[in-house]
């Protein structure tokens, strides 16, 4: 196990240091690093706020800034962050408009935001990503798992917030879009998590982990490895399965690495879960393609298939300037 | 050795066809997937051309589109694209206002280039790129190697492309942004090109290879993994001495990972590379953090640094839409 750092305990204070220091423009940190924030915040808009483990990277703080979220609350990895962060977190973004706390969906994740939630003075809602189809209750999770998709729900949400969107209004859409989102991932390798030194589990040479979560827990089963093709068939299988849709609907696809894997592959993977799609009458009408919500080095990809109204696409489209995805400014 | 992939001979045009579906607003691909060109070209403006060895993704098929090339054209992976799909790509995307080669320093590329430039009918020239002060000469090299700074030299060069300066203009200036920029990388594991099957280095568990070269070939030394602290200072050290810059220079600072480095670890980087070039008074203007310059899985990082004109500041933040660098568009 190799990184490229100082101390396991200093780590994740560096990095975010760094990310300060790259994105000035865009985000500043609070006090004692409790979350990282929108540098300028909007009078009368709902403030969206997310967070999670560390090691997802670029998810969350890189979906902080204009058009996406107001301020991401960074745990150690894989460890929720604290009731504390969100608060403070809460404060310091405030709108006057209520707070909006987009969880994904952990049993250490959801205590901590409920608790923040019943805790904060400001009206404010919870809602809850779980995408993941692989598995229902996991090592960490009591229902699905929330993972890739929620870029694609902070990325709608954050667009609706920023046309002036009320927190009712905020709420229902992000529970329309979570229901129209399914993700499933496969692992080829195992992540490690630098405190712990030693993989997560392991995995042979020709194995896989299908439904594998974001933080190398098991998925549906262990198989020998196959090829993209029958991979992209059995996870966008899955993923249809679970929406239902009918031939012609549109779609968002995400082709999500896990950090290890290449872009070469991953595209590659897009043009395998692409036929999948069409054979079955879907209609792909916008990609992204790339590592967003990653389980640190991890080989492997997930694909996330949002079934699209008009208004979702029109909110994907709009305006977003942050430090992982920008477009329109 | 385990790849997302159905067979190795079609490997490279599955992900052609994934990206080219994926960024169907940007990019066409030419006949038998010669190139990777803009779909929409501008007449009477000089085109760039660049390519080189697959498996440096996003390089350079993500930085085809506006404000940057407009065709890349792709080898096999580490191996150089042939005269032939440099000249049909010269062709498919001629403005009528000249064609400028951008090619990393590789003796295959070189050659390649260099035989199409001389076949070529229309006015053409050729900026070689080599700003990776690790080694004079190598593996692959006679002289110095072109590495990350690449990516720099193509923002810079699209933007003036885009603003109508002429092929002399345009040569004279991606020779003087290649002189401003130097490079240094470090790798703490090979890669391993799927058709070899195998690792193309070995590499213990507790060392990292300093200089290394973006096909996993070697650097200058071969040490005990060190610190991030001390990595930034070897790196960011190097690449200041050859650069010979003065208190109070603006530059550039790329931290680019070579695919298989979690971006919690490249911030990271980010933060004590910034430390080494404030200390020596340098001032970083602008950021760049990400995995851009890639050598499959292999994972480590370069530090990148160029030396900043007026000029080149506002052709770096000019607007670019291209896969992987986006903004103002």
């Amino acid at each position: 196990m190799k990184n490229l750092m100082n101390n396991v305990d200093t780590l994740l204070a560096e990095s975010l240091d760094g990310f300060a220091a790259a994105h000035a423009d865009i985000v500043t940190l609070g006090v004692d690093r409790e979350f990282v924030r929108r540098k300028r915040t909007k009078p009368g808009k709902v403030v969206l706020i997310s967070g999670g483990g560390t090691g997802h990277e670029p998810l969350h703080a890189g979906f902080v800034g204009y058009g996406m979220l107001d301020a991401a609350c960074p745990g150690q990895i894989f460890t929720s962050p604290t009731p504390n962060q969100m608060l403070d977190a809460a404060q310091a973004v405030d709108g006057g408009a209520g707070v909006l706390f987009i969880v994904k969906n952990y049993s250490g994740d959801r205590m901590n935001f409920q608790m923040a939630s019943e805790m904060l003075d400001q009206e404010n809602a919870v809602v809850i990503v779980n995408d993941d189809v692989a598995v229902e209750d996991s090592t960490y999770t009591t229902g699905r798992r929330g993972v890739a998709g929620t870029v694609i729900i902070e990325k709608i949400l954050g667009a609706a917030a920023e046309r002036g969107d009320n927190l009712a209004q905020l709420l229902a859409l992000g529970n329309a879009v979570n229901k129209a989102t399914a993700s499933m991932g496969v692992a080829l390798t195992s992540c490690t998590v630098p405190a712990a030194g030693k993989p997560t589990f392991q995995i042979g040479m020709h194995e896989m982990e299908v439904g594998v979560g974001i933080h190398g827990e098991p998925g549906r089963r262990r198989v020998p490895l196959a090829s993209a093709d029958e991979i992209a068939q059995e996870l966008t299988g899955a993923v249809l399965k679970d929406l239902a849709l009918k031939a012609g609907q549109e779609v968002i696809l995400l082709v999500n690495g896990f950090g290890g894997t290449p872009l070469l592959e991953l595209y590659l993977m897009v043009n395998a879960a692409r036929a999948v799609l069409e054979k079955s009458g879907v209609k792909v009408v916008r990609f992204l393609t790339g590592s967003y919500v990653t389980s640190l080095e991890m080989a492997g990809c997930s694909i996330t298939v949002t079934a699209a109204t008009p208004e979702f696409l029109a909110l994907w489209d709009a305006p977003v300037h942050t430090a992982a995805l920008r477009w329109g400014i």
